[in-house]
């Protein structure tokens, strides 16, 4: 089979690699159907988190069983599936308590960007749909392995309720599905910060009820101009540096949390700031697993279409090409097709 | 009359004082029953948080209103009040969102270790008792004024809820206030870190089920190996050194949270451990205006003692002899009676 490789800073290579095999009986093969490059892939394509050696390389995915493990009795082949950018068995203690990124029998997944994965743990990390989907949905459903539920989990590290002023900072897939996620859970006011106009329209369409375009310091005071002085109610922090996390800690109102996704780069956070404003901080990977069958369900009944942060289309073979558009900002995200 | 002013780093003087008075019509002025030394005071006191004047001390009272503003109706003279460390309005944004300390109105009591004490913003401020209590009763009713209301906020800002494992780190009156909320609030396992075996003793009494005498690393390893190796439910940091945050951090499960109201001193914290941890943080001054109605209800009903963590009584005008014992470790928390 054919997939993706980063060798290094820039270099994205498709070539030829051995096909997954069932190695544990609890492991499934899928054939993936879509994929796609994330931000966090960026650090590495970047140059700014290091790549020790040649890396089959991509999280997100969805397709079809192509075989599963002896183990595995909730999935079978021939059914359409979604798996999160980590496996998780879904029944350890950290799995139990919701925090399947935790799962001490899982991993994140690595090789997606191919036409067949390996899924470890796959009773606990594969949801299958009640049929094969439409191809009109796939960019849909593909979200939901990890930019829907990250913006979701977003939203509900931040404790978002009906009712809320949320600040998203971030405009990047993950920012912007956390403004849809802040809307599905019934914000009333959702303050997207964004300087990118086809990402406010798009924020916009997701249910951003205002835009900030200012960054730092000119940013937070915007916020507190919008909140009576006081702050936002919840802060979805979707980017992952120093700045962005201070920008969130600084929108929100005492008492207030953000809820951390972006995967942190050099972050320092100050106690005594903390304290002295009482702003919580909740976060890390997301544990999508538990948000599946729910989106799921919501995408199917066409409540949400979280695929609109796919901006570029291309076969799976030009994924080189996928990671400089996002690089370069050209594109939000990049969808795949083997 | 007489209070106590503190000139810097070991030096608190018992001297005359001009009597406060009534300056806004929202003020009152309460003669003080009872006060006592805080934890917090002794980063002055020990030259770790610099004094830059002679400044009137202390922040917990609890006596009897000697006169009220034309604005105040709540409480009248003659009435026995409970005042928190931290005067608030009670009907601001901020206080209406539950975090009184940081109402736009309100401010951190001082010169509380005095005859008299001015109290602004009195209405949203002051909580009478039904009667005037017995004597025997002060202590535990000065406790509501400050270290009880924190120790019950550290067990909820780490959302502690019946049947949880919780971990507390610190074992002063804080710390030990804290093992009585959890335990009030239904913890089903609860963990004193403590070294002093006077302090152990007080924890047991106050519904510690273990205690672990290590410290760092070795503390958070034998949390660990009492939690199957996941971490505790819930870790409530009474201390505010950076060691005592990374402590608490690495003790807790994925998904946990750590309550922290230790005033924190040169804390530092690590954005990708935090994220890689999934260990949320919560904390700050604690709003103890709230819990006053419940926690005088639970004292004077004789279901919680909080008053044991006074292992000193003196009388206010030995206040710098006060300080020496705490600072000495001589006494976990000295009582002062004008």
């Amino acid at each position: 089979m054919r997939g993706a490789v980063i060798y290094g800073a820039g270099d994205v290579r498709f070539e030829d690699l051995p096909e997954p095999e069932i190695v544990a009986p609890t492991d499934a093969v899928v054939r993936v159907a879509a994929t796609c490059v994330c931000g966090s892939d960026l650090w590495q394509y970047r140059g700014l988190t290091p790549v020790p050696e040649p890396t089959p390389f991509g999280h997100e995915y969805c397709g079809v069983v192509e075989a599963v493990g002896s183990d595995v009795s909730s999935v079978k082949a021939g059914q359409f599936v979604i798996g999160p950018f980590f496996a998780s068995d879904n029944t350890c203690p950290n799995c139990r308590n919701g925090v399947q990124t935790s799962c001490l029998h899982g991993q994140l997944m690595s090789g997606c960007q191919a036409e067949y994965v390996r899924v470890p743990v796959a009773d606990g990390s594969l949801v299958a749909l009640p049929d094969q989907p439409d191809k009109e949905s796939l960019p849909d459903l593909l979200t939901l392995s990890d930019v829907m539920g990250t913006g979701w989990f977003a939203a509900e590290a931040a404790g978002v309720v009906p009712g809320m002023t949320v600040a998203v900072v971030g405009d990047g897939a993950v920012g912007l599905c956390a403004v849809l996620a802040a809307r599905e859970i019934g914000a009333e006011r959702i303050i997207a910060m964004s300087r990118h106009e086809p990402r406010q329209k798009l924020a916009r369409e997701f249910g951003a009820t205002d835009i900030v375009t200012e960054r730092g310091d000119d940013g937070v005071a915007a916020i507190k101009d919008m909140t009576e002085g006081i702050g936002a109610d919840a802060v979805l922090e979707c980017v992952g540096t120093e700045q962005a996390m201070q920008q969130a800690i600084d929108s929100a109102r005492p008492g207030a949390f953000v809820g951390f996704v972006g995967v942190p780069h050099d972050v320092s956070i100050n106690g005594e700031e903390l304290f002295a404003k009482q702003v919580g901080l909740r976060g890390g990977p997301a544990p999508v697993r538990q948000f599946l069958p729910s989106l799921i369900e919501s995408v199917l009944d066409g409540r949400i279409n979280p695929g609109k942060v796919f901006d570029l289309s291309l076969p799976l073979e030009q994924v080189a090409e996928g990671y400089r558009a996002m690089d370069e900002r050209r594109a939000i995200k990049t969808f795949l097709q083997p």
